[in-house]
């Protein structure tokens, strides 16, 4: 079975990582995946929200938002309804988990660094393509802080690498990296975070139209496992890169 | 290894469902998972939202929230606040969604059900004690529906049954049904929805210490399905016994 | 004229007040009126607010919540809707002032105490069940303060009890303790809070349907003071027993 | 005893009603007693909320703020603070009822009267003040719809008059319509409002400082009657003026 | 051509500027521009915003608001709401903005001053009237500052005078202090901040139905300008009386 | 006198408008004047606000927002915050008035169109290169209204072109298109929102230092009318391109 953009079912979309792409921001990255461009910066500032101070240890936190215009029919801002919608909150709080998972907050110190991602263009997985562009953008950040000695000599907050991807059931195939339309039809969807190594950090599954069996969670892990290691790889050739 | 309320790893706490807790809802359950215990209502009301108009197709929702004082410490009301927490909205969701999986929309007309979840004591597995007792709570306002003959004539608008546990690592060990104290303390923390026949609705694993292995996903997958099984069971016998 | 219910028209619905109903909280009461039923929660805290800290005054508010199907037909959450209604906020100021009114704030201490009472099933009379459930809350919670010598000790802040009750003209007759039905009817509805030696503590008379003479509010007041001495019996009592 | 601005016990500020004091509202006025100054006024459209739709019948609500320099200190605006605090709520309410109280809605027919009062100057009785000088704005307002034929001929949505004051005990001497100092004085506190015909359409009394006995009660009552008759005199005055 | 209500077009309306409205704020004025009356009050309070402490210098700022019946139909309240409109924002922020124009910072200290603007009754100008009654009141408010010693002897925090008016095209024809019905039809409509030395502190010009050409827009500033002299000699004579 | 980035004081920076910008709005385009980028995009949705139902006649409107950290340190996002700040209002009413200046709401139909302006990155300048880039997005949003025949056949909904540019008094220079550094230093900051045949659409002067004379006034708007020249061509040339 051939895809709706001819991929085949473990193939990533084409992925994108473009780094300083802010003069002002510590990290920042765009970053697409396929037709899903997501602006990621990463600000660090000295101190530690109240309920932190005097650990010793840092704070990583995320914020996750759609421009209004990202999705095919215009949304309403949700600074102009007066508040978040529960999506929004799901998401934010995913990525910021997220990226909590590779930090060593003792090595952090007393910094917190705020992961902004906004998506300017959606075209499914969104929140995929942000923690990846978001661990991007932090590990600027952290290189920045090392050079201006906010963080100590010889300490690396980072304890590894983390990426993330969406994986789904669309008429019965397991499917790597879904679009807006596979993600529309498929009975099954999941995203999973993984870190450089192959472990998990979130696996979050949820069946659309029915319920799954094992045998299906089990196909989608070894799917979504696979394309981290690729998006692994994209991270780690940008990062190469002389910014 | 004995755990801390002398259980063994994949023991769940004394769960009780009890039905009829309202003379005003059309279904509703006061579910205690050990100490948690949630007051879950279902509302029925003919009509759907409007984005649903002229469907024929019905509409299941859910909402949950915790008591200022559930707590060890009291929190705010939301309320007061004036806005909803993430972890609100996310639970919500959550909940909505796992009935849902259940819910033939068809079969149900366009009648709307709202499922309130009311946290009256917190120990860990809330979210998971209230789809267990929402569930119940749906059953008996699907059947109050059947009989004021809002649904129509031989629709049985629920495909199946709906169940959830908490599952997690700590200090190396997969345990089920955590409690609010080993809770704070695992590694790994993943709340599992399934149906009656084993299969999954949501699963939402999270690294809390350190990422997870694919081995320690798959014990605790299995522990998460055996204890929905006894919940499963669980939800049979209240729902056999005359409201 | 027998009432909707068989009462006489001076006779209060079945009263009970279960103590210790909640884990966390320092004082718990579920209190019932007939089918009403609220949970009081006393919730102690060091310190006082800002605008009270340096005086050596201790602080006792109280917020008031209904469930959401409390009530014969759903209502939406207030946390929801981003804000509380007139009616929340009145009651709360209502339920705060009655217990305040017997607190001697020197002897307290800069200790604040948070009533929370939230409406699990209402049948009418919610606010006035929940001041007399919540002096009881509130009363545990002392003693509570007391044993942790966050009082000084020898120092009593409770000045005395507190109950309250509603009465009201239903067809032309003052009626005790009136359920939601008679409540809907009531030509005059009136909120009294006494002290345990028969005094006013407040006093809230509405003209529903029109206005009342002197010789009506006379003899509700009359009916009053008499239901919150079997309200206070009913505290003690409960107080009396072993939690 | 003499008072703080030499009047005696029984004695009202001078109280001064201006009608026509607005060029765009149906009615209008400014009242004072003594240094309180509220402006109300009543704003008539056609038409009755959702609710109300249908039934033949009118509606009359109302809605009280404070200037924020209106007292002694600046307060907060309530619009920049985002949310009504309880305070506003339950005047307005209280305002709102007792107009309500001596309106016949078929005589209204689907029309709305909106009263606003905002007070200008505070010193003590500035709900008092509001709903006296509101019932005379929507007099005025009741006679400009019936000149404009959005009342049936001969209809005459008034059943009588209402006018409020306040009355407490200070040092133990019960005080008629007490300024600012004297109410932060004040060991009771209540407000009542009256018809011309000196029954009761709200009494709320308050203990601040020590509850109150039946006869204390008894003597406020008695001065608030009296009060009111001399506010309705000063109300009818005011109407029979030419406009 | 004669305007509507038989002003030549470089004439303003009948101005009053009335001091000492208040007795409760350290400046109050009840400006008048015809049938447009705006109450502001000054209110001086020691200490300055957060982000300003320390820097020994004071801070002026205002609030703009308009009663719900100020206006021909009524608007709902900001408060009710529950957030401040866009139009509102923005003339709060002007009126700041102006009144900072004349402040000499260090010369006011660490205090706070700000102005609340409350339209009582609109007819086109409210946001002109309102700087120029709220310089009379901030005027008001200095000079009770240095007599309580707030501010240091022979420190003068005022650097000049500060008045506002609008202009605008009717018909083709420039004209000084439009009302409401002028200002509906006008086709350019500018609001003129001049200091009173005919220096401009804002010019705001809008185009409502077409673009405005350059000889347009200086026809406009001359009427302004010589606007803004007379209200300036009104601002001194207002001061000049002993209040 | 040298400019910090070397221009002369009538030099715009380098300007560039790139359409295209997203797959999904109707019209889009990336704008940047120096290093201030701002993404607008054009939504055309059929159909118009209520009060606006059956007039035949169209609407225009357009929000404006920054990116937190658009800006050299982070900002809160303002649907965090839960409501909107005045200089957001303030701007997004600006960008809304502006396009409407040059729209034939009866050519427009009944159609809605929303621009939306988020900056992405912030360094003086952003309210005029969002109306700059807006006026193009909303080009090619309406000849895609008239390819989906929503306009109707041989209508222009557009009057004429707009651009808008800022001008400032710095050390006493008046200058063309200042950048944030210059921003911050200016005595007096003007905003000039034209049309391409070199009329006024706005004009916004504020003195921020202290108050600026007519010569000053007339200087800036010379500079003014000049750069919108030169930003009008930008536009036509950018509209020539093929998409």
């Amino acid at each position: 079975m051939s895809r709706i953009d001819g991929r085949t079912p473990d193939q990533l979309r084409p992925v994108t990582i473009q780094r300083g792409w802010s003069k002002h921001a510590e990290g920042s990255v765009l970053v697409s995946f396929g037709d899903t461009k997501v602006f990621c910066t990463a600000s660090v500032s000295e101190g530690v929200p109240r309920w932190r101070k005097g650990s010793g240890e840092g704070w990583v936190t995320a914020e996750y938002s759609m421009l209004p215009r990202a999705t095919n029919t215009r949304g309403d801002r949700e600074s102009v309804r007066g508040k978040i919608g529960g999506r929004t909150h799901e998401i934010s709080r995913l990525i910021g988990r997220s990226l909590r998972a590779v930090i060593d907050y003792k090595a952090l110190g007393e910094n917190t660094i705020v992961l902004d991602c906004d998506v300017l263009q959606a075209d499914g997985g969104t929140r995929t393509a942000a923690i990846t562009g978001a661990y991007v953008a932090l590990a600027d950040a952290i290189t920045w802080a090392q050079g201006k000695k906010l963080i100590k000599h010889g300490r690396q907050p980072l304890t590894g690498t983390v990426s993330a991807v969406s994986v789904g059931i669309v008429d019965g195939t397991p499917l790597l990296d879904l679009c807006y339309e596979e993600d529309v039809r498929a009975e099954t969807d999941m995203n999973v975070v993984c870190t450089g190594d192959g472990r998990f950090v979130e696996v979050q599954g949820t069946a659309e139209a029915q319920p799954f069996a094992r045998a299906e969670l089990d196909a989608l892990l070894d799917l979504a496992v696979a394309g981290c290691g690729k998006l692994d790889a994209a991270q780690r050739e940008a990062l190469a890169r002389t910014l």
